[in-house]
Parts: C-alpha cells; structure tokens; sequence
C-alpha cells in the first residue's frame, strides 16, 4: 500500500493511522509506504506508531536541506520481506546500507556536503524545539488560509481536517490560468511559485510556507501574491497580507 | 566646511551644490567636505560637478559590501591644501596612499576580503545599471512614505524635496517611545531597526531601504513594522503595506 | 559490454577504443557501456569516435564538483535498445530525462546546488583550457611515479601504457598494511588516501592527484606520503618528494 | 618606549620583559607601548607580567582572521595618561570605545563579519589549546631553519634566541635578488612570499608558518620554496624539505 503523507500539488494531508487501521481491520498484509517528504519537520510523523513499514522522505523540504538526500525509514518486517522477496533488484537493495549503518561509512561515495548541512539543519530543528517547529508551521499555514479567504479565492484541499502545515495549493478563478499568474510573479517580483500536477496543471499554484522561514520572509511571499494577484488582473479582493498581518500581531502578541 | 549628503538618522538630504554655491557667493575659501555614507549607490553623486574638495564613504551602505572599508574621493585644490598645510597629523596624511594609487598596491595590510566583495559590488551595480539602481530606491523611498501616511505617523523630514532615497526616518505618536517599539519588532519580528540619534533619540525608528534588497524582502520589511506598531499598541492605522503594495504593483505592472 | 575507463583501485586505464574494435572484429551486437567517473575531467575522453553507447560519470571526481551528480551520455543506438527491450524497469527509463532536456528542466527535483556547482566547474576546465588541463594530470602522474620509484615501491598498474592520469595505486611491501600506513597518514599528517578494494585490499594506497589541485598542495600529498611511510615504519629509501620536486621545477622552468 | 614583538620583516623577536626591566632600573617614567601584531597568538605574550602599558594587535597574522580588526590593550597607567595628557587628539581618544567595553556595543559601525571570523578563531586557538598552538609554531619554525640550512642559505636573524615562531626570513646569496626570486615562485607555483622591507629590502624573502596551516601545507610551502630556488638559478644545495620531513616525522612518531 503506497500512500503520501502530505500531498503537495493539492496540500492535502492523509491520515496514516487511519489508512493502517483500515488494513488492519480488513486483515490485508500489505506493507504500508509512505511518501512523507513534503512532511518531515514540518508536522507530526510516527512510523512505529501509525504501523508504518517503509517511509521515504528527502532533504530539502522541512528539513531545509538542499535537495540531494533521500531517506528511506524501513520496519523489521519491511526487511524480512525484501529478504525473502522474488524478484529481486539491485535498485530495491537496502543491504549494503543496512550492513554500512553499523559503522557509519556509506557503502558507495556519499554526498558528503549534504550530509554536513543535514547535521546542522538537525541542530537547528532540535534548538527551536520540534513542537515550537510544528506550531510555526501551523501558524504559517492559518495566516494563508485567513489570506487566502480575504482574496476571496479557494483552497485546494476542502477538507480542514487535512490542510497541510508546510505548503497551501490555491486555485484561481475558473478561465484564469494559475501558471500565467505564476509568470507574472516570477517575472516582476522574482519569486517562484510551485504549480499544480496532472488534473489540477495550470489550476492552482502554491505558497509553500515550511523550513527556514521567518514571520517576514512568509508575510513578503504573502505581498508578492497580493501584488501579482494585481498585476496578473487575476479577480480578487485586496486585504489579505492584512489578513494574515492582523491575525500574526495578535499571534506574536 | 564640513556636511552631510544623506543625514541617516534624519533621512534627510543635503543640497550639496547649493551649499558649494553660497561659499561661493560668499567668496570663502574653505574646502567643502561631505560625508557621502549613505547616499553613495543610493542617490546621483557629482564631487566635480558640485565642487565638492572631499568626499568619505564607506562600503556598508549603497555599496552593499559588509562594514570594513571607507573611501576619500580628493579634489586637487584639498590635496594641495594637506601639503601646505599646518599641523600635519599622520592620521591625515593621504600621501602613502596617493603614491600607492599608481602600481594598485596599499601602503598597509588592506582588508583584502571586503576588496573582493566590493569588487563584487561594483559590478552588481554596473550590470543593474546606477539609474536602474536610483531608481529602484526612489520607488521604496515612496512605497515607505505612502505606508507611513496611511498609517497616520510623521515623517522627521518635513521638506518633500530632501527625502532620502535610502533611508525613511519615522516618528512615533507623542508619549510612544520608538526604542520601544524597536525593542518589540526586534523581539517578536526578529528585525532589528535603526534608531534616533541626538536630539531626536527615541523620538523616531529608521526604515532603510538601500542596496541589496529584494522588492518581497522590501515589503516584508513594511509588514514587520506595521505588526509591530499593532503589537507594541502604537496608535496608528492598518493600511500602510496595502498602500505601498498598491503602488508597487502599479509601478510594476 | 561493461568497462571502465579508469579504475580508480587499481589506477589502470582501459584502451576503450581496443575494446570496440574486437567487439567490432567479433561483430557482436553488445552495447558498449563505460564507467568514465574517475576519468572525465582528468583524460581525452571520445564517445562517439571510439563508438560507445553509454558513458555513465560522476561529478565528483575530474569535475571538481561535491559529490552528488550523475552523468549518463547515451548514443542513438542504446536510446533505441531501450525503448525496445523487454524487462523495462523504472530506474533504467531514460525518457522521463531525454523528454525533459528540450527544455532544461529536470523532470524530478534536482539538486540545484551542485548544478551551480558544475556550471562553476566547467567555466573552470573551460579557461584553463582542457589540453592544458590534461597535461597538468599528466605531469603529476608523472611526478607521482618518479617518487614511488625514488622510495624503492611498487606500483599496481604493470603497464605503462595504462598508467592513470588522476590516481595512483602503489603497493606496499609485502607484509606491510596499507591500511595501517594509510591509518598512520590519516592520524599524524590528517591526509586521508584512498584504499584497495577487492582483491587488493589493504594492498595498495592511493595517491590522487585530480582536478582542482595546485602543484603545492600536490608535492605536499607526496610529503605527507613520505613522512608516513617513515612514521609507520614501512621500508622503503628517502627521495621520493626530492625525485618529484626535481622534475616538477625542470618542467616548470 | 615603541617596540616590536615580533619583528615581521627581520623575523627576530623582542625580549620585551628585558626592555621593561631596562626602563625599570633606569627609572624612566616612559610609558611602554608594544606591537605583537604578528605574534599574538604565535607565541606567549604577557601583558600585565611584562609590564606592558600599551600593546597592539590585528587579526590577520596568529588570529587567522581576514585582516580589518586591531586590538588594543591599555593599562591603567596608560589610560591615566592618556586622559591627562596634553595635545589631545580624536584619533588617539580611547573613551568612547572604553566607555562602550561595559555594554558590549560599539560606538560605530563595527566590522561585524570579522568579529564573528574572530569568535570561531578564539573557539578554535581555544579547542587545540594555546600550549599546543605555540609548540605547533615552534616545530614548523624549527623545520624551516633546517631547511635553510640544508639548502646553504643563511637566516636573517642571527641570534637563536631571537628566532621568531610565525615566520622566518631568508637571505638569498650576494648578488642574487630576493624580489627576483619571489616573482618566480608566484608565477610558476602560484605562493607569494612576504619581503623584506627598509635596509633588507630585495635581500630576504620570508616564509610565513603561523595560524591555520595544516604540516602538509607547510611542507607544500617548503616545497614551493626549493623548486622556486631551483627554477630561479640561486645557488643552493638540494635536500631542504627533505631535511623538514625528517624532522617532522621523528616529532610525530
């Protein structure tokens, strides 16, 4: 069974421990894998816990890393069952890593640089504290939601209950293209937003708002939206940076 | 007679050729020196032009280079004045290095680091372009003024024609101490702004708005102070970063 | 067919233009895949000319570039063989890349760092200019030889005419770690060489002399070799660094 | 009284406690101002036992920081003096940077980039230890004039007891220019040495071994300097580094 946690294109999260009960409950002995990489640092994550058997995840998102580093968390029965699989690839392989974690060398040239600026992201993730981490980001996300509804544009994810902490999709006002919104912010107020995938291409874009990121950096993202909103005459009303302003003034209050 | 071109803790401009027209009026002989710190990469700067005999500036400003290094432009009527004159003092005597000018070499150890950066710094720019450059601070400078009008507060400078282009010197309500509100923004916002030097100490708070600085950065910066004047209760109006956004986006568009 | 250009263990080259012409005297329908990871960069390296179908290399080897970047040239004939074959499997489907290079963008995220990196790295190669570059690894191999020579030591490549330009093995006496003396090197002169692998496993010791090394920091890698073998009490004669130096100053001259 | 520590350009130390002791017995009023700029952490140095009223330093020699910071160390007698003293000047006026020592600020705009370069200098002079940073001065010191001697070439500084632990200055032979052998060890193996100055000038070159320079750098150097000999035709006998590495490896084992 192969799920994500937090789903960037749309910023929908899934309930992890409910997708393991419901394999409990139907008794299926699937491996459970999960895609947590827009989610690692920036929100709770479990394995043991939720019955996890293999999580992926990568540097550069909450970790604020680079990209280059993936990492791969696997259960004592995620092992057995690569042991005792048919089929076998070299690709799928973890044994040469499994056998290297004994001793800390890597068992092909690693990506030494990465692996220093993941030591220090680790420091920096442990001093703030994670659950000062997590709370940042859930406030992050609140003040763009609380913009997002003064623009008087919609979220992606409908359902509140799985809004993502690190990263918000918005959709644009339908026959306005959200890629053509994006060009216009790039070009005129040198940010890069992310974009929709597959069903939702050129139907939302994304403010992410996780990692390395303080109050006035996200609220100048935030103005760079308001402003290419304008620019790009995408209909919306204005007042949401002073949305997210007057609820982060109260919040830092 | 000494002067400055950008008077920080003010913002306000001096009128360099009108104080080197009145000595001349005047028939005074006195070399006309100016502290260009502020202004110089911020604003059009004319030593031959306005009759200026010295100029000293330093790199952490326009220039954009971290603080180490300080310049002394010399017009041959002062460096004919330093070899004539009494009460010489090593300190200011600028000939080692007016003979060091010709091969390139410095007399003492140079801070060969920051000559590097600004050498950087010079060709950022010559490749934005130094009227592009101008620009791009006269915009801020008016961004700021119109954020600091819909927010009801006081500029320190009265006099429209000697706004600074670089640096926005503002004033809190009677009875609001600025250090504090400096105090709050730094502590919650974790930015950290200039303060009221001399008569005016706590009497105003410094937006600066030179070199290196991103339009989003820019306006994030406007969002730090607009929540910090709601969160330190400095009376005020919300619609100071809508105002700057609007003309932004106009201006970009 | 899988070779390597250089192999990097045991420091010999492999002629891969001998190895296509007996493929080609055989008439066998084999593709010609060639590990260049330890050799691009540091030697003449002629895909097309010496006919072969994939090159893979790396970035952190003649490229000068941290670890963390692959390179995979493919040849009309092997992008063909893939799209035929049977057994397909995701991590050998070259499309995803061959469709994203039209555009530059990278189909997955990239690890935009080095990507900086590499662009730095071939401006470098560029203005130095790559005979240049290649007759550069030449003269340290060179030099390298004549100490291990001068130190009365062994090398692991028999045949001159395979000698590697980048890196050379060299066998310690027999009964003699290279394990310990490269322990030793590590521990007193904080130089860290590369080991034998396989077969030759605590055998040989590596001296590399690729990419981005200046010829100071060269002779200092042969100080530190000889200081070692006389700290770890390996036998051998003094004049291995002499031996070098000598050539390298009548080269320079 | 005006001395120096650590001549720089001789390469000859000050006995500055026998200079304090002289000024004692001869019961000379004189204050006794010092310049340790480069030998403040290469060597020990004892203000307050020494009797030292004023001392001098900067960053860019046993400090291993980019140049642009200088220290001052006044005694009590000295300030006394300096704030009874006649002819006063700004330049020589220490109050405003005392008066700030207690808060921590500075009274101008402070080289910040340096003083964060300074406080990873004192973590690292601190975590080896300064013992163990003197006896590392003194080895490099004492493997360079065994090179010189090996290679026939006398030392500037006649008295061992004077020899200085951060650099040494060579003479080249009579009739052999000292600047003409510099300039060919910069363009052919890219290492600029320090020269001599006033009466030495064009007579000695110097070769630096102080703050962060790993052995294999050092003897890189070394190296640098016997091909230099070779390639610029100075009459000398080979076997100077090789004379360095006996030492070196006997004083690691």
């Amino acid at each position: 069974m192969f799920t994500v946690h937090s789903e960037t294109s749309t910023s929908c999260m899934t309930d992890i421990a409910a997708v393991r009960e419901a394999m409990n409950r139907a008794a299926h002995p699937a491996l459970l894998m999960v895609d947590a990489i827009s989610s690692l640092g920036c929100a709770e994550y479990r394995q043991d816990e939720w019955g996890v058997d293999v999580t992926i995840a990568g540097s550069q998102k909450g970790l604020m890393v680079p990209p280059g580093l993936s990492f791969t968390a696997i259960s004592d029965k995620a092992l057995a069952a690569s042991r005792a699989g048919g089929s076998r690839r070299s690709y799928w392989d973890w044994e040469p890593l499994v056998a290297s974690n004994k001793t800390g060398f890597f068992p092909y040239t690693p990506a030494i640089n990465l692996l220093y600026a993941l030591n220090e992201a680790l420091d920096m993730l442990a001093e703030e504290g994670l659950s000062t981490v997590f709370a940042r980001h859930e406030r992050y996300a609140r003040a763009t939601r609380l913009a997002v509804a003064a623009w008087g544009l919609d979220l992606q994810c409908l359902d509140p209950s799985a809004y993502a902490p690190g990263v918000t999709a918005i959709r644009t006002p339908e026959g306005h293209s959200a890629d053509g919104l994006r060009a216009v912010i790039l070009e005129q107020f040198n940010m890069s937003l992310g974009n929709g995938l597959g069903r939702i291409e050129d139907r939302v874009f994304r403010i992410g708002h996780m990692g390395d990121l303080g109050v006035l950096s996200f609220t100048g993202t935030l103005t760079g939206v308001e402003m290419g909103l304008r620019a790009a005459g995408i209909p919306h009303k204005a007042g949401g940076v002073q949305a997210a302003m007057n609820f982060l003034a109260s919040a830092a209050a």
